[in-house]
């Protein structure tokens, strides 16, 4: 595909999230995005399942985690491999997008069927997480717990981030959580 | 309610699940399932909003989470407080019904529908973790961190404890992830 359909993909975005602030999610339909970006339905489609798409970037958290495990030399540990990860997805997608972040997570709260899909994102973004560590030789259930705990520790820390005062690197919040988790279980639990 | 209700909902329950297991979720109706209970449709719907909530047990989770949290003695540390949470969890409410928890398992995983609900089932208790350690006076970050690892390492116990050829309590897997987990973050991230 070339530049334009890629600069559709763009407006039809920036019009959807304009039309869910202004008006809710509920209330804004696929005609209404295609008017305001000044294109066709038709092209909305081709880019987009839904208009709950549209919020959920098509789904590409799964397959970088995938391609950021296998980048990674062989001899790193998993934790230090979630670690690395994370702080890549942080400063490539998210650093500088605070404000815009924060629009969609406001967008996503304000509606159950969009909760919902973000808890299948992250459900999803785990499993590639433990795909991938399961493929370098980390055993089964410290596969599912590192996996599901870097999901935890990058939500935790988003929500730490979007709700700062002063705007740091989304790294330096990922660090704090997985320092705070850390601190927490050396402690002896009984 | 008295006896009656009681023994219908069970009645209800079971004639769901095995309609399940014989032809499958989708393909089954409240009528069939009050069919084969000896029961009205009335009567199902009394005690269940829809045939998908026939495996969730009312949710009772967050709940059962909240008032855990209560009983334990003040000085107890968060961790502490999950690890013999998960515990009375396991003893009350799974050890001796291992076959029938991996048939509702196999459900649930069967349908696109009910493992939605099951994240969903998650989500909710491990809000209800959060708002009780956060009651307790762990701080926002921790508080969402411990609860969501709590409820991580339930799972991953839980798919430990079904698959494990040989039956043990619950409450081991829950100790060996916990363990698992510890060991894995003790280690240096880099």
């Amino acid at each position: 595909m070339g530049r334009w359909p890629a600069d559709a993909r763009e407006r039809l975005r920036r019009a959807a999230v304009e039309l869910f602030v202004e008006q809710g999610f509920a209330a804004t339909t696929v005609p209404q995005i295609t008017e305001r970006a000044g294109l066709t339905t038709r092209t909305f489609f081709r880019h987009f399942a839904d208009k709950r798409e549209v919020l959920f970037d098509g789904d590409e958290a799964p397959r970088l985690a995938a391609r950021l495990v296998a980048d990674v030399p062989a001899g790193v540990g998993p934790v230090e491999l979630i670690a690395t990860g994370l702080h890549t997805v942080a400063a490539t997608r998210f650093d500088g997008r605070r404000d815009e972040v924060r629009v969609l997570r406001g967008i996503i709260r304000s509606d159950a069927g969009l909760a919902e899909r973000d808890l299948r994102k992250r459900a999803a973004l785990a499993a590639a997480m433990r795909a991938a560590l399961l493929e370098r030789g980390v055993d089964g259930p410290a596969a599912a717990l590192l996996a599901e705990t870097g999901v935890t520790v990058l939500f935790v820390a988003m929500d730490e981030w979007l709700d700062a005062e002063r705007e740091r690197p989304l790294g330096a919040f990922v660090d704090e959580a997985l320092d705070a988790l850390r601190g927490a279980l050396a402690r002896p639990a009984g």
